[in-house]
């Protein structure tokens, strides 16, 4: 026990985080234009929709992991913010496409940097105050809980096939 | 950095299962056994199936994490090796809830009884040489994996509103 366990276990999670990564291009590059515009199911989100907010809450990781300021500000109204079918103009899908794979290398390269007492530090939506009583509200954790929200999201984007 | 981290990181792997199935619980909670019989898209899959195979999933961590045998191991055949509608006898869903129920329970209560060591001890299905060469596969990675299986369905259950 020691700090080797403690690398392999930040190495345990950020696996996690990059496979989930991995399948969601995979998923979104076999399906067609086509079928992203569908519905994953009668009256819920299209395909499209997902994939910007996959985009969306990717990017909005820079700046709560001080990490820098988001790429693409200005995708949270339409797809963070508002419902899906809300009228708000969209980037194209393969516009879209292309920023995700762009966010994700992007964040990618910024996590390599990052040390295992970086991860362990607070995320910049909690205060140093409450930091100090709950030391759970780590930056680690924002990737333990955005990796199940893309899981969660990836479970829908499946329904397309 | 040391033990306190490692029991830090361990109870964050451990609150994102919990809280994964609290949510479950709570979604199957408030479905009718009406809006469980259907299909959470067309042609795919029914909210019951996918209560089942929650139940089968779960109750196989047991023997993987060296905790003791199946509590329920006639619901691998229906609810893993077999896909939904095969035609197989399935239990009540009421029934199916309980099961749901005492196997969260009782892996809950397992649970509290290791010590990060034994977390990060290797999972019955790797042996103990390959375990020697690849030590992220440890039991802690199984419950990290079934969190975002359970978080990719839920995804989907969420559509059965």
């Amino acid at each position: 026990m020691g700090n080797t366990s403690i690398n392999l276990l930040v190495k345990m999670i950020l696996t996690a985080w990059q496979s989930h990564n991995n399948q969601l291009k995979k998923i979104i590059d076999t399906y067609s234009d086509e079928q992203l515009q569908r519905e994953i199911a009668p009256g819920k989100n299209t395909g499209v929709y997902l994939l910007g907010h996959m985009v969306a809450v990717h990017d909005a990781m820079l700046p709560l992991l001080g990490l820098g300021e988001k790429l693409y500000p200005e995708m949270e109204e339409p797809f963070i913010k508002m419902p899906d079918k809300s009228g708000q103009t969209m980037p194209s899908i393969s516009e879209l496409k292309q920023r995700l794979h762009i966010i994700t290398q992007h964040l990618d390269e910024k996590f390599a940097g990052l040390t295992a007492g970086e991860w362990l530090s607070r995320h910049l939506s909690v205060s140093p105050e409450d930091f100090e009583k709950e030391p759970h509200r780590n930056k680690l954790n924002v990737i333990i809980s955005r990796t199940n929200h893309l899981a969660n999201h990836i479970g829908q984007l499946l329904l397309l096939k």
